[in-house]
């Protein structure tokens, strides 16, 4: 039986009666099954959108009647009975630790900077003493090629083309040489992207002579105690001028191990990367590059640094090939970086007739709106409650955090990992924000309101309102004894405090807020967005009817809208994969055009608005 | 009344009855005059071509009746009383420590690699947001500019603006940025250019915006202790390749005190110095730069970088603008580096109409031989006699160095510095043997003749041949006592053995046959040779009469010979002040044909018919 896997375009024969799930797994795609196959953690859903088979017990006990008739079955419960076309959402890959670490690629001709060639070039003799540049200097022109060796190859180049009896392989980027090898290793030619986050730091390695990603690997950004945001780690740089340094090695270091785990995983030596490309927030690529952001943090907010920067790897202390190249993204503004670039180019929004929408919330959350012919974006200080900081319970999305929360009757809890909760991560605190709005519990004003003025709410709910001095909590859940102490695990309450209800409605009014003044910058509605493209770990996980109903994204129905996953990575990829990119990426650049906020007068009035919850 | 010194071109007016020695020193001129112009050393002569006044008595003491005829008079003891144009030699002019340390220097125009530029920038605001970067870019623009900003500029690139409130002034090589300084810096823009010998380092001083030499300094290369000559050095790198590193810092930090030194000399800051170009043989350059020179020593005898190598200097620890840029000039082959490039440019031989041959006796001697039409050249591996090395008494050319010899009917010295003599520097050697062989205590095959087979010697003469096992040796100087013991100052003989005699036919030979297999190549006898250029600190301080006595020079009249001083080190110069330069040294360093005396089945006999003196 034929298997077609979209939007991977990934296909499979398999013997009838083999579950989706096996098949899926047969073709390397791993999906979110933490319950392994058994169909009682209702996350490895998939669609398929022709002639779906009827759906089983576990199917309609996870999936609305709605999705069921859209043809949304769990993989491990559908089996295999004739050929099948299916649609895998992201939101049911398996990601390491809930990071979003794969990518949508789009059709990319293959045109990596990076280029490896074998030369096998006669001895010098008493007859012919040409220096060992000359030599390949004239073997390289005998090729069409041209390139200048730098310095630290120099250094023993004689004993590296004598290793091999003057056979060697030379990798080059564009007119620079990178690497001069023995023997032939034109075979040899690997890539990383990365998506250097504020918070996380994700590392994809690609095959560049075949195009294609071996491995993932993702890493917390060691920077965090300099601060969860930004503007927090720019002003230990203006406290302590030293901490650049630290911020910068950081960085280099938390590539490195992920670059470790790369060349681990992929069973490859890390000198055979040539080409380092990366994405991040301009002060995160500020940082990894050593220069002093302390500009961006203050009026007027300007960058150091706009366009690419392309600098040896050694230079940064990054373990790759030595004399490999490192390609940061160009920026848009000192708040605009080369992630949100990264999403442009892999979204497409960039070529796109229609007015598109683009969110990307992290630590930050980027908006980019418009057309092929006018993009406009703005970017709004969200702070870290997404990522589950600044939460009283909060946490990021690993094992033990509570990532979904339904309400009815009473708090039903789904847990990454499917153990007991530890904490709450931000796809939870949307969630469970939103279903205590649909309750009553939460007014639109933001408040957690008192147990008696919620009469008419079923008691197992009332019961969860705990008074406290400032303000209600809500009690999402009584751990059984998972926390450890010095007496052993202790049980814990996980609370849900008005003190995060505010927190979020600062994350989600930064960016609604932001949305209303592009909107009303380029002039249009909600009903003129074609498409709303949801970017970013958090987006990909986001409940969308959640976001809408606490206000977070607009009122567009969720089939205009897109999950597009790592979008910011994928840029990276890109560029990575084909240089052409980089003159796409520079462009957009220089023409996306930057809304700054903080330099609108009516700014504080749409945000103190966009903070309230939309009223039902 | 006006005085015109030749070939500087610089004028003075002075009072009548000034000497010729204070005009010159009021002009800059610095002669060589140990005795303080008390017309007892002899040293300061100076040529008047055109109606000279009468010698005095110290002129007839000093000078002989020959080239009083010419027109030569001490510069001390000739008193100006009417306008005169004087010639000052080379060997007339004061040089530290009798390093040659000035050079002439052709008609250049000057055109600097590396160029000043101030900009007043508009500050940022939050209606124009553009980054640093974006804003130096389009001012440069403006300007017809273009260039890169390396990293490490970047990394306080918005600090150094803002220091000057935007008024800045960029340092610029080509097309990339090598220093932004707060405010108007333009007239602050100097360059250093370094002769890189084996055994002395010599660097100068150049202000960039006028084209003048502010300061000169040398050191005796400290990388000596790793062997006195270029073979002895790779060898050392080739038994352990940590010395690789060891020589290339101490190449570094010796070019550092120089760069020091020129620094106090000039008052001027290290951070004003934005270039610095480098003249060496192929060996010298290569461990400068950290290449492993090994493949120079072992046949094929080929260099790892011909081309010339542009990197910055804090790559290499070089303390100038730490981005500043770090030129080395072309090489030719494995034993002919940038400091033939470095004669060919500044001699002018590339531009001649008639046959020209330029020799440079260093530890290396190289030789030139041709016109703008054909230009060959070979590498002649001397040894260090010439500079003092491998002789029993020798000595560089410092104080109390023997660098001249007279014999009749005793011996006749001329100490540097005036004092008692402590060793035998080069020139003095040459002297020494020419005026032996005159004598006839020197045999044409090399032999120290016995005292008996010399009945007809004067006995003052005979009395200084002392018989030694290992053959004779010659009485130079009793000195009286200046060599410091435990017990005092001791007399020491200063002597010259048959040893010494052997390395000097070795040293001579080497050279001489080296010019036989030029003639041979290019077809030429002695009478085509329209001009033979002596360069180099020991060409331009040996005597012509005792060089061709010896058989180092071939018997071209000293009419037809010219002294141009550090050749390799003025075009060293001549790259840093006009960038135009390195096109012509590039293609000279491919033009120029090497000739490969070990390739030749003809060398050994060549060689062991030029280590005979001649006959009389």
């Amino acid at each position: 039986m034929k298997v077609i896997f979209n939007p991977d375009g990934k296909t499979v024969d398999v013997p009838p009666g083999t579950s989706v799930l096996e098949a899926a797994t047969a073709v390397g795609l791993r999906l979110n099954s933490p319950c392994g196959g058994e169909g009682i953690c209702g996350n490895c859903r998939i669609l398929i959108p022709q002639n779906p088979p009827p759906p089983g017990a576990a199917d309609r006990k996870f999936i609305s009647k709605e999705d069921l008739k859209r043809g949304l079955r769990l993989a491990c419960q559908t089996e295999i009975v004739r050929p099948l076309t299916i649609i895998v959402p992201y939101e049911s890959r398996a990601l390491e630790q809930k990071i979003l670490s794969e990518t949508k690629e789009g059709a990319t001709l293959l045109n990596p900077a990076i280029s490896k060639h074998f030369f096998s070039l006669a001895p010098p003799s008493i007859s012919d003493q040409r220096s060992d540049t000359d030599r390949i200097r004239e073997a390289l022109e005998a090729g069409g090629l041209s390139a200048q060796i730098p310095l630290p190859l120099l250094r023993d180049l004689a004993q590296s083309i004598r290793a091999g009896d003057f056979k060697f392989t030379a990798a080059l980027a564009e007119k620079r040489f990178l690497a001069i090898e023995p023997g032939d290793t034109t075979n040899k030619n690997f890539g990383v992207a990365v998506d250097l986050g504020t918070t996380t730091v994700v590392g994809y390695l690609l095959d560049l002579t075949k195009g294609r990603q071996l491995a993932v690997a993702a890493r917390t950004n060691p920077q965090v105690p300099f601060g969860d945001d930004v503007v927090s780690r720019i002003a230990s740089v203006q406290k302590d001028p030293t901490s650049l340094d630290q911020l910068q090695s950081l960085a280099s270091s938390c590539i490195n191990e992920i670059i470790d785990e790369l060349c681990q995983k992929a069973d490859i030596s890390s000198q055979a990367i040539y080409e380092l490309t990366l994405v991040g927030n301009t002060t995160m690529s500020h940082l990894f590059l050593g220069i002093n952001p302390t500009s961006i943090a203050q009026a007027p907010y300007t960058a150091v640094v706009r366009g690419a920067v392309n600098v040896r790897a050694g230079e940064l202390g990054v373990r790759i090939s030595p004399a490999g190249n490192i390609y940061t993204m160009p920026n848009i503004a000192g708040f605009l970086g080369g992630d949100t670039i990264g999403v442009a180019l892999s979204s497409g929004i960039y070529q796109s007739d229609g007015i598109k929408l683009a969110v990307d919330v992290g630590t930050n959350g980027e908006l980019l709106l418009g057309t092929s012919e006018r993009l406009i974006c703005c970017s709004c200080a969200a702070g870290p409650a997404f990522e589950g900081a600044r939460i009283a319970c909060g946490m990021r999305a690993t094992e033990g955090a509570i990532e979904r929360v339904r309400i009815d009757k009473d708090v039903h809890l789904s847990v990454l990992g499917g153990g007991e909760p530890v904490g709450l991560c931000g796809t939870g605190l949307v969630d469970a924000v939103a279903g205590l709005l649909d309750a009553g519990i939460i007014h639109p004003t933001g408040k957690i309101n008192q147990r008696e003025e919620l009469s008419g709410l079923p008691p197992a709910l009332q019961e969860r309102i705990i008074p406290r001095e400032k303000g209600n909590s809500f009690l999402l859940a009584r751990t059984k004894g998972r926390e450890p102490t010095a007496d052993g695990p202790r049980a814990r309450d996980i609370l849900l405090t008005q003190r995060d209800v505010r927190e979020l409605q600062l994350a989600k009014g930064a960016i609604f807020a932001g949305l209303q003044v592009l909107k009303k910058e380029l002039g249009v509605s909600d009903d003129d967005i074609e498409e709303l493209l949801l970017a970013g770990a958090f987006g990909n996980y986001l409940r969308p009817e959640s976001a809408r109903r606490i206000g977070l994204l607009p009122p567009i129905p969720s089939a205009r809208m897109k999950f597009i996953g790592n979008a910011a990575g994928a840029g990276a990829k890109l560029v990575l994969l084909n240089k052409d990119f980089r003159q796409i990426a520079e462009r957009l650049s220089q023409e996306i055009e930057y809304i700054e906020l903080a330099g609108r007068s009516d700014f504080q009035q749409i945000f103190a608005e966009a903070m309230l919850f939309p009223g039902e």
